[in-house]
Parts: structure tokens; sequence; C-alpha cells
């Protein structure tokens, strides 16, 4: 579960509440282009933004729409309390693992870290991939941090946020921190326009955001570095520039996302919980613009 | 309500739910001690830690036990639909004012983050406090930012965080803001150990973390600055030095207050939510040596 594409699709949601069908017509189309896994309810499925009775709702919506596809569930919360719960829920929903960050309001240092994820693992009897997104959760870990908490026996995977620089200098990276963790854990990238880079720099898989709208693009990207052929994988992603650099432009990926998923039907306005907005006016129509150039799919 | 000292009590408790009887002791002593105002579920109160209805609990507690000083109740949430359903909460509850922070997940732009205050405003009947805390909640308002929101009915305080310099500059930065808002728009001070600073420099009021535990000491200083006795209101918050640096120690002043009203047994360990710690070992010893100097009150 914890290597090739995983794809993270979007919750979209209103003010009323979750587009539920919306939400299962995007679960389908990950399983039907043959994603590894999917990673619901990650940062672009908003999950710090709901309850837990939705949260537990579209846990066991993704889990019933994936078929064979194993789905991990992000049980991410402020309080060590809530999260304990949010396992609970997402393994009755029949979830194949969990993805769990640090989530923080007070910054919170090493050894509460530490304590969160060892108390949620004694917990759990489902895998877990520890999510490192210092652009959310406001927590940077160490080296040092993910070797102590990969010894958990829960921990399997640690999702890395993308890595500046070539091939090279993302593969010393990588290495620095594999040789902290046990073997049986893989190291995930994230952050999408790092992406190809890192997976040429021998990352075993993709967690990706956009990868949640357009599997197709972003399993040719991912198949091609898995076959080692680092030039084209590099080249598919290069093609995407206009891209990365909408992400770049709108503070992360999520409100381009999620304006590209209205724009195509997919889902409907307004997608995102206030007060976040999807984009208006000319930056909606750049993007408009782009999306018919690249011809994702 | 939003002038000279408002006290932010900690909301003490364990996993198993609030300390009710010594949170209304807290806020009887803040009375006792005539502070200006409380400040319930404020950062310190640890607010985005609790649910709906222990938020409510609190802030019903509060009112009922705070006589005729007036309570404040913060209403921050990831998500404008709840900010909207805690707003109702604290005014069923009997808050004499809320303070709202923008809280984030997913980093907010000036336009979302004027779009939540607008829209809470609309649905207020009593006086708002707008909360800008960038350590807590990774958003940075500009002054411009903070001009367009103060024009907003409801507002009628700006919580600014502390403001490094001596107290020429402090007023510079404070009469800059002071330009761009309302007149009956008041300006408080937080961030403690900058406090006497700011009020030296010309704040209305200090939101005083430290100030929900030690009301007297604070008040002190805060009653010489409103004298106009500016080297006494320094002199006395010098004094403190010691405690200062175990704030900054131990990232913020939340851990430092928790474990002192720990150490004076007026709340039971442990007295924060998990995975925060209140501080352990040579670090609790130290405070508790720290305390002992100091006599605060």
């Amino acid at each position: 579960m914890f290597t090739g594409l995983s794809a993270f699709p979007l919750t979209p949601m209103s003010e009323r509440g979750i587009q539920e069908a919306a939400f299962t017509h995007l679960i389908e189309s990950l399983t039907a282009a043959r994603v590894d896994a999917i990673g619901a309810l990650g940062s672009t499925g908003s999950y710090a933004y709901l309850t837990r009775a939705e949260r537990a709702r579209v846990a066991k919506l993704a889990v019933a729409s994936a078929g064979d596809t194993p789905v991990m569930v992000g049980i991410g919360a402020l309080r060590t309390r809530d999260v304990l719960t949010l396992a609970e829920d997402a393994q009755l929903a029949g979830a194949s693992g969990v993805l769990l960050a640090p989530v923080s309001y007070q910054n919170l240092n090493d050894d509460e870290v530490f304590g969160l994820y060892d108390t949620v693992c004694r917990a759990l009897s489902v895998p877990l991939c520890v999510y490192d997104n210092p652009g959310t959760t406001h927590f940077a870990f160490s080296d040092e941090l993910h070797g102590r908490i990969a010894q958990l026996p829960q921990v399997r995977s640690i999702k890395i946020p993308g890595v500046p620089g070539d091939v090279e200098a993302v593969r010393a990276r990588v290495e620095r921190l594999r040789r902290l963790i046990p073997s049986d854990v893989t190291i995930g990238i994230s952050g999408d326009p790092l992406a190809a880079t890192g997976l040429a720099a021998g990352c075993d898989g993709w967690y990706s955001a956009i990868g949640g709208l357009y599997p197709r693009t972003m399993l040719a990207i991912t198949r091609a570095a898995q076959a080692g052929d680092t030039e084209q994988a590099l080249a598919l992603s290069a093609r995407l520039t206009p891209l990365w650099d909408s992400f770049r432009q709108h503070g992360g990926s999520l409100r381009v996302i999620a304006t590209a998923a209205e724009l195509q039907g997919l889902v409907s306005h307004p997608s995102l919980p206030l007060p976040l907005k999807t984009l208006e006016g000319a930056d909606r129509q750049a993007l408009a613009n782009v999306l018919e150039t690249l011809e994702l799919e």
C-alpha cells in the first residue's frame, strides 16, 4: 500500500455538507485508473475541517467505492484523545492503513510528538504512515525523530515533503533518512512539483494530491520512474510546469486542484470549506487555460 | 471590556475532561483581584483542543463565576461554519464579547480572512476582538488588513502580538496601526514579556496569559503604566525576567503557566490536553525555584 502512486482525492463540500456522489465518483475514477493506493482525508481531503461523523462517513464511502484498491485514511487531529477515536473509526470503516500528521495549535516538541505516535500505535491494528507536512502542521521533524518513530511496530511508511534540488541531492537526503529507519519502512514523496525528482532519487512512492484528480497522467510519471527511466519521468513532470507554477502562485495545491475539479464539472462550486475559497476571476480563467493546454487525465 | 488588564486563565483538563472546580476557582480569583476583564477560552485556555459542548460549558462556567467582571470568549475554529456555531454558543452563555483568531490548517490569504470576520460580524450582537497571534495561527496580518477588518461594526479591539524594541519603537508601531483603524477600536498587547513596554507605548490594554494565574502582580504593572509611571511598570516587569526567560525556553507561556498552576496546587496534573505536556524533571524544579523567588500573586 505504501509504494507506487497513492492518490489523495478532494473531499468536495459546501457549508451544507459533503458532496457524497461527487466524492464517490472521484474514488471510482482512481480505482479505474489503477492507482496503487487511495489516501482519503489527506490534506487535500480537508480532513482537518470535518467533524468526527463526517470523517467516519467519508472513510466508509472511500472503502466502499475503492474495490480492491487499498485505502489509507487520515486520522490527524490536535488532540491525542481525538486521534485515538478517529483511528478506531477508520479501522471500523475498513481502512487498510492510516496516515497521521502531528497537527498543532501550540507548537509541539519532539517528546510530545513521539508520545503521540507511541500512544496511537499501541491502539492500532493496521499500518501507519507518518505524515510529515510542515507547511500545514508547522512541526519540523528531524531525521533523528523520524528514526525513533519509525521503530514503532505499526509504522510502515514516511510521507516526506518535497525536497528541492537535483536527483543526486535528493538521493543523498533520502539515503540519510533511510539509514535511520528500518528497512521495511518505505519513504514516499509528496509536494507534487518535486515528485518526479523524488521518485528518481529512490523514494518508494508518491503521495500525490494532483494524482487524486488526474491519476493517469501521474501514473505515467510514476511508472516511468519505477522502470528506471528517469529522463522520461522528469520530462513528463516538466511538461506540467504551468500547473506547478500555479500551485506556487496560490499558496499550495489545494485551491488549484479544487478549482480544476469545479471547472471540469467533477464537483460543484463551492467545493472547499469556508473560509477557504477556490480561485476567482482572472486566476480562475488562467487555470482553465492551463488545463486546456495540458490535457490532464 | 477591551482596556486595562484582561486575564486569560487556563482551562485545566485531563484526558477524562475539564477540571471544572479548578477552573471556577481560577475565575473567582480573577474577579476577587478585580481584573478589568476575563478572557475565557483563549490560547491559554486551550480552546482549540475542546469540543463544542466543552467550550459551551466552559463559557457558561466563566460567566457564572465572574460576577460583574466582563467575560470575552474565544470562538476560533478552522471552519467558518464552526465559528458561527461557537459565536452563538458564547452569546447564549452570556459572554460580553468574543475573541476570534484566524486559525489555519491550510494557509489563509487576506481575502479569506476578511471574509471570515465579515461573515461572523454579521451574525454577532456582542463586540468582537480581533486576535492576531501568528505563533499559533500562522497567519500574518498586515496593518492594511487590520484597517479593513476594524471597519466592521462589531470590531472593538485588536489583540496584537508582542512588539520587540524600546518604548519609542513600539509607540511608532502602535501609532502606525492606529492611523488605520477607527478611534473607538482599542489596541491590546499580548506576549507577556513585552507587555509593560507595550502599555508604556500607548496600548489601551494587556491581554495577558500570566495574568490569568497571577492577576495582582500583573495588575500592579498595568496600573503603573496607566498612571503614566513608565519607569515603575518597566521595573516591575523586569523583576519577572526569570519567568519571561522560562517562557522563551519552553516554546511559549502555556506549558510554564500550566506547570506553575500544578506546582501551586491550583490544578491537578495532568492539566494540559495530550500531546501537550507540562514541564518535567529538572525543568519543573527550575520553575519551582523561580516561583519561590518571585512571590507572584
